[in-house]
């Protein structure tokens, strides 16, 4: 239940449009409503600023559909992550006002336009075109979030004049994802470049040492840059919503 | 060379107080200054918006004694990390005003009180008390960065009330960093109950399959609560300078 | 042979029901019986008092056939873990007073209702969604050894107040079977509401640096928390199996 | 704050033989007393039906005087693991009561006997005479913890003959603690001999690929046996305690 | 060019059966024959004392075919391992002396006997029944290269009495291969009953920390049972081929 | 106890040299002697075929002492390893038919000259001359059972030609023992000279992505080359023990 | 942008063939062309001397075939690497003056017969039959930029004496590649042999132990022999560039 | 015996300066000189271009003099690596031709001028200061085998227009060696600059997850760059010695 929900309901208590007893049925399932399968917890969006997300890998859409429901009520906005075409097909029949992203295997279920309430923008950038994949799910988490996103792909190391040409780009960020596989070396020139905090995100693009992203990780968090902080291997998710706690302070 | 010292010297250079050439004399070693063994980079502070700070560990007295004369002229400001008490007595007769702090293993040369620029509080919150000199150094970073910083130390998971009744003091955060070794579970937990960007910091404290921080690391970057990003184990200079940038925006 | 099979056997004997020589035919196979491809061992229910369990994964299905017709006149109870539906499928058509638990993975061969013989309850607890199959393992393989089983699903340590909310139910158990994967934090904080032995089971849920449950595996090994014992990634029987022993001693 | 200390204070109310307001006092610093550098946690006790451990390692003397003061009041029994014997020597000089086990490298500290309150007899067995240190730790947390102890020592595998004479006394135990570095195997055939609960201890002992008791942790997680949950490398304390709260039950 | 071979040619020559040109014409391919792909090499059989081997994996049916028609007029046993049987059918088509055995996936040319050269008996132990398939590629290995084996399958530790009732067996092998996955215990055990050389073999059988079979080739690593040495992981050839030298000396 | 002792002893009671009471009190501590700390397998030389090996690293002077006071009346030869020179030093005044080899870091006590009962010529072969320490713990150990042992030494890949030179020496061993750190080639070269079975030993040589050995292990366990066992990263006395017990089939 | 097409454009303008304008035209889109999911590097190949190289792992057909079309009209050659099959067979037919290499997985475009431009030839050998597709892909990489390449297949170090036969071909080399898989000793054995660079290529041939080319990767890098660089696993593409670069000094 | 000393001692022979004698005599110890725990290659230096390189970590002073001694009347320049100041003090006084280079732990013996063979300048680049030990051995060696070397110390990727400013002095190199510890970026950033061949050289700089060196060569493994090959963890020897012979084709 998010907060705009929560404060609709209190209204229409207030001015009797609904009865104190239909208002305490709605509110009956707080903090949390048993599935079965799952404990939909209608708190969290109250707590967390944020509409409910379901992480999609390993569920069955039966499951998910399960949980949409659950919490269509009381929300505007839903967020369905790792979520295969296949699967998301199925869903966007059920729930006709959700939109699903294949590039970031995304879902979004909003019945509302979605309000801007982040101060700055968000600017997301990649070493490589095989990050795009997770920069683009880094960039819907934010903007689902409310903010302004900016993004600049395709600007790795190997050509540092790319990326130094954008300077002035990079420097109107309020917070960067910055998103690379393989060496991992691109926040590192980047926190050079600029005075933000940066969200740094590996991904499993490459072979051999690279490990499945570990090696991009491991470079991340020894940058020789100040100003970095990481999430998990491909966790676009992750850091577009960090990133937008942070333009929201 | 930080904002405030190259403002002065444009300001005697307009008032005529100092002449060009030696203001140009002064300005000539920018972009960075050859001491043979370093290049210590003036642009820096310009840049990242913070005085040069020097990572003691692996470096002689001599070494941090030849930059720091290198910097002094041109910062307000320098902060050494990673510095032996034994090499710190030695610089602090060279630089007397300079303080070191032992538990935090950082020297803070500042010739003016430092100003809080910083817009909210950032909160350094550990696990146990063997994680304190990692927040220490967070702390200290944080405030010589300009912030201002509360602690909340040994509020580890095993005894889950004692977060909890802190549950105000956390939320009343801009940014918080949470720091803990061992199973490194202290950010999910404080991530369950706040809205509000979390720097996470693993500490090699803990024996056996802790591989020293590792395992905390590897639980941070896994948290099943969003909002987290992580810097490297140990790494509370880090965790203090991000969450500065973070504040600072 | 478990010990009710062996009773049964002797009283013949000793009432004359059979004679001494058929009494030997059916005991010359102790300790175990050699069919080729593996040494059935019957000693093995008299001596770890549970009837045989057959390791279904890597074995065929004329295989545990096989095995299962070895056992079945010596045995009331039989379990197969780690076994497909497909190969379930033929298994009870060969069995009729088999059932197999599709989430669980678990075929319980039964000629008798089992009988309580476990003292208090075994209670087993997940923090997500995706833990469930490890949990309907463990549960299944206690309640198949004669224990009271409660189970409390998807109290991640993201949601601390869900927790905390049941922990009256917590410390009604005997011992606790706590599941979770990514960070693996939930032992810990479990371990320290209650005063019960906990037997944790970490879980391949996750990505990126849960490398597969190692992640959780060793947090729950660096737990700050104390009266924590631990077992493979993903062995629900395992956890099932101690947590038995001890509900009966 | 341990269960009996509590109930004496408020028989001391009820008898009138101290003030409400004194007993306040002592209650006060109910549920944790702030000492600074740690956070005393006077719930533990009740809560986890144990007395205060402190884990030395890390901690200097004058750290764990101030927690132990912070106890002493409160609490019978106090144990602090993981001391060298330098530091134990300046503890016990201040805390006549207090006994030093320098093979467990275990101070404790007990202002009356210990009572014994387990039910049956935990056995510790190591594989080696290298072993031994780990399992005294792990006997004196049982013994401190009120329960019978007997131990068994450098039966390893090589010789399996040596085991099996002593499969009575094994078979006496309610539950067993089974410690082993390099290959870490015994643990499998205690498993495979007896039908009780084994907490299993791998050990550093070894080298090369022993990878300071990984391998033995490992091999222990593995074990073709059931009935085995497995506590960190070296970690006798943690056995000793999940084996007391086993027998407690 | 196997020895038998080799002496053929040239008493053909010393009766002048054949004349010194053609036998030189069939040893012009010594040392080795370029067949574009691969440098079959005739020197090797006469050198080690062993027909060619073919490691199947990763050539195509018509490299190895290839490589056997270069092979085959001079030698007279050729053995082909890590065979699938789709592959092995073609082969067996074209070679009609070849026997394909499919647990093991070994494929052997044979166009006479083999003959027993070996001295002693080389017994093959497995601990479960999972390990069959690398047990019999030891075996088939052993006796191609002309050496009595036994096999002694499922005598894991976890019935140790199994094992023991077989102690004589044991002890009349000359060199035992001894195959074990999970916790890879058995040649500690087996190394401690019988003072003859062991080739320990790990397996890849297990789950979670079984790490394809590295927890069990660390465990046979660190034994601490003398008299053990080890192959890759299920590497049954490899174990084969060292027992077979070792009882031809 | 070894078999020439054991037998002397028989002969003693059946001459009625001694009584039976006499032999009867010296045999009684069969099959093993508890002293404590360590429970002394007398029946080990019997039924493994070698005196007690005593592993030095670890255990107190005293204890070792005591440990060979149990012994040596019923052994005549005991061989204790890795024992630093300090320790040695002491134990040779207490058994002065002690020696002890400082490069090897093993001290031999031997009542008798040890005879020669291996059939064939054990050959030692090194890469380099960092490996030489654990080449002579090899030697020694196959000598004191027993052996002829041949050694070469500095022969490694990176000067293929001194091998090569030595290939007659290397075909006439019965078994050899090849030893090497860094890339761990050496084995695999000898292994395609020679048709004699190779025991490889990594050593800890190298440094970087050497890994203390384990590189050196891997790449031994990967020989393109038939006819190799391995044993732990600088286990001289394994490899030692295994080749006496292969050439003495 | 080839430094061949960049010239004749400068002549055109010079020679008046093409206007000033026109030229502009072409030359705008440097130094990259934004083709929205890659940013073309027109500047990379007058950098670093060599045509741009699609790694086409990852990428769609379609993105393949824009980012072909983006620089077909700039320069004469166009590398494609780690392209499948299927994907080639599509754009062959696009691109007519493309060929596939299927061992390589490598495609080239050329619209002009490739200069011989390297001074000296670059020898690739390698250990197995396995290694052939890294060592064809080494091979192609090297002759498209222009390198007279011979290639010496299956000279692994088992055999040495197939390797030594070859010493002449292998000093004429001005710089070697070398490919090995398993154990990776072959680049040793070369680098004994001659006095010329070395670039060592592990690949993932093997099993077990030889973790996909890691063992080699690290055997290769400890090296006993100097003389000799790595790249990451399977990257023939860049030692072929390497060699290259070497070459053309 | 370099080729130098050779030839002089051939031409002695040709005119009669010398007997066929005695110039047997000093010929005799090729191939290689036995000094019982060194055999010591007289070849290589004929064979491999360079001096003898003695690694004199792990040998005791005496071992390097002796290697030395047997060494110096065949070389005129001897070069000993990785050698503590102690153990050098004491190499000099017996050599007074040897310099001991202390930032480098490189001894080099010299009885004539090193004279320039190599054909470019070799380019020394590091990312720190803390790399300079590093560079310093790379330095050395390719000086030492007769290279003109620049060095560029302290321009890491976090200041990339330091590095920028030198692009110039870069491209004038023949190859380049770059040498970054933390993250490794330094040599991908570098090979987007400049076609020429870089050797990387990963250091130990850094902690945490640098894990000694490992990341950086990970990353240096994975580079987006073109044109890079690796050696091992702080091997400034190992690519100065491939740079000088990339320098001398």
């Amino acid at each position: 239940m998010d907060i705009k929900k929560l404060k609709q309901l209190l209204d229409s208590v207030h001015s009797s449009q609904i009865s104190v007893d239909e208002a305490l049925a709605q509110l009956k399932d707080l903090p949390y409503q048993d599935i079965s399968y799952a404990r939909v917890d209608h708190h969290r969006s109250l707590r967390n600023g944020f509409p409910e997300v379901i992480f999609g890998q390993g569920k069955s859409v039966e499951q998910i559909i399960g949980i949409m429901e659950a919490m269509v009520s009381k929300n505007d906005t839903i967020m369905v992550t790792r979520l295969k075409k296949e699967k998301a097909d199925r869903i966007t029949k059920r729930f006709v006002d959700s939109i699903y992203h294949p590039d970031a295997k995304v879902l979004i279920y909003s019945s509302n336009p979605i309000e801007i309430t982040g101060k700055g923008t968000i600017v997301v950038v990649t070493a490589g075109t095989s990050d795009i994949p997770v920069a683009e799910e880094a960039a819907i988490t934010a903007q689902t979030m409310g903010n302004h996103v900016d993004t600049l792909y395709d600007v790795g190391v190997a050509g540092i004049h790319r990326l130094i040409d954008y300077k002035d780009s990079l420097e109107q960020a309020s917070v960067l994802i910055v998103i690379a596989g393989m060496e991992g070396a691109l926040p590192s020139v980047v926190g050079g470049l600029v005075d933000k905090p940066i969200i740094a995100v590996p991904t499993s693009t490459g072979y051999g040492t690279s490990f499945g992203g570990l090696t991009a990780l491991f470079a991340m968090l020894n940058s020789c840059s100040s100003g970095i902080a990481v999430v998990n291997i491909d966790n676009g998710f992750g850091a577009g919503y960090v990133a937008s706690l942070i333009n929201k302070i």
